[in-house]
């Protein structure tokens, strides 16, 4: 370990240029730069640009100049803008920067990959998401340790791309993103494109469509319901305060996965409707299942860690933790088994 | 004001008899205590019994013994149990307490109105229902000042029961109610009970079957699901760790209007399902009028009174306030315009 920067062997081995300096992008900013981790980016809104220049940071509202200094530094290339923006980053990668490996940190990763292959870059893309949004965005919402304990999904689906598994150079670009999610404190979580999108339209985005209907049904019912509600409909609506079009970026572009979720919803919706209909309005049913079911997920998801009165310095993770040799025999199996367990993934050789 | 046991006038007249020490009448009889008010009352469970004793509460495990001692000091009799224990609690007030007025915290007040006028005691009966739930319950989830600012509901049906208006016992009820509930300072707001369960339906007891129904369709996701799971899936499926016999009671006893709350929620995400199929998926409606709706609640709400960074040593409510003279010529059509504004009142005159 360098004892002045304090970089480790563990550390990714490259710059990292943050395309994009919002909530994600500019939280890693300053945690890569508190670490002493050569890290660089660009915002377009020239006052955001401003905002992290006057703090101290190395960021410039040119995005082909700062994507031909990637180039020159082989920089790790993080996209870190809404999905809108996505498509237009790419074909300024390509232009500007034929060789620095690609990430991304956009909540819905295949439609990004598809991308990725129309613009030919699918040799040299990792695909990420951390999962630690919360309602507000730009660069003012940035702060440290925003990922500390939060899962930061990486996808693997390139690998599979050629029977005889991906070149060095790609498994080099892989543990380097892992590697960098681990630098901000995360926990790797490997994930294929298909199976992240599934899971995301669950617990991401099937929570914002029915947020939005409850805080519209509170609302339909005028000042005295607004004036009742407590902490049940404040939690349950909160994340229906996040700007529309992220919403609509999110949901719009996981519609597939997201359909699948919300007709299971709208079954047990349906059925519960009817039970409530009869002569003994029962609830049983749900009640039940909804309840054991929340019970499975605290268990499960290392919930206490989230808890405002946990004395423990260092949390506990509630994941299960598998070790991957990058491109050893069995690494893709390795990675198939943290996907199906959603393990966390310690990197054992570098 | 008596500087000994801090009693004003502007406090309630007679000692207060909880039947029923969970979360609501376990965080009352503490908090009455604290301020000299004399507070009594039962738990069915000798254990939270005797944990109340031991830490030097007047309390019992003897219904009727209890009830009786309320008729003696002419007491007001709170029912803080369930629904489910309602009607048999009020037999016994009945047959064992011929004066004291009555009161209740029973989430649903349609209810409770029907069984009390069933019972006869309607003339001695004034509802409550203070919104200041968690998901726990039960003597060990009591706490100290936990209707700080918290809404509470105070029903006024009966005066529309004869021509002539209510007579001044049920007056000085109804004010004693109010005072109480402003003693441990809570903010009244009357209601009707049936505009009560219309608007709770809303905002208590749909969002307990939308985090039921969210919490079972994330758990189908599998151990990935779980653990990708962040801050929105845990906010959203919160009160889905309540109790589920505790849901069912306020869900089936409530279920008319929960079911027009939740016939315009299935609308909505029938609607938004119908958008997001399209060739061109979209999210548009829903998104804007979901944030337009949220951001209307935390603008009326005083939702900035619940913010852990607040600074202010005496947090502004954000609803308006109402003057009311119980029992003056005008003070029905008062109670009225506090109803349809959600408005919490001042008691003018005692």
């Amino acid at each position: 370990m360098c004892h002045t920067c304090q970089v480790t062997s563990r550390d990714i081995s490259r710059p990292v240029c943050l395309l994009g300096l919002g909530l994600i992008g500019g939280s890693l900013l300053r945690d890569l730069s508190a670490l002493g981790h050569p890290a660089f980016g660009f915002n377009r809104s020239p006052s955001g640009t401003k905002a992290a220049q006057q703090e101290g940071f190395d960021v410039s509202s040119d995005l082909v100049a700062t994507v031909q200094r990637a180039e020159q530094e082989n920089a790790l290339l993080m996209i870190a803008t809404p999905m809108p923006a996505v498509a237009s980053i790419l074909a300024v990668i390509k232009e500007h920067a034929p060789s620095c490996g690609i990430t991304d940190v956009v909540s819905v990763k295949a439609q990004v990959l598809d991308l990725v292959r129309e613009a030919g870059l699918v040799e040299r893309y990792v695909g990420g998401h951390p999962m630690a949004g919360t309602s507000e965005s730009g660069w003012q919402a940035s702060r440290k340790e925003l990922f500390k304990g939060a899962a930061w999904v990486v996808t693997f689906d390139h690998a599979y791309d050629s029977p005889e598994g991906p070149g060095k150079e790609w498994i080099e670009l892989w543990t380097d993103v892992v590697r960098m999610a681990k630098m901000v404190k995360a926990e790797v979580i490997p994930s294929r494109v298909d199976a992240h999108d599934s899971a995301v339209a669950r617990i991401s985005h099937l929570p914002h469509v029915l947020a939005e209907t409850l805080a519209i049904v509170g609302d339909n019912g005028g000042a005295l319901s607004l004036s009742l509600a407590a902490s049940s409909f404040r939690d349950s609506t909160r994340v229906a305060a996040t700007s529309p079009s992220l919403v609509r970026a999110m949901c719009e572009t996981n519609s597939e996965a997201l359909l699948v979720a919300l007709d299971e919803a709208l079954a047990l919706l349906q059925d519960a409707r009817a039970h409530l209909s009869e002569a003994s309005p029962s609830m049983e049913e749900l009640a039940d299942n909804g309840y054991r079911s929340r019970i499975r997920y605290e268990a499960r998801s290392g919930h206490s860690r989230q808890g405002a009165d946990s004395v423990s310095p260092s949390p506990i993770s509630g994941r299960p933790v598998l070790s991957i040799n990058p491109g050893s025999p069995h690494w893709l199996r390795s990675l198939e088994q943290a996907e199906n367990l959603g393990a966390r993934i310690e990197v054992s050789v570098f």
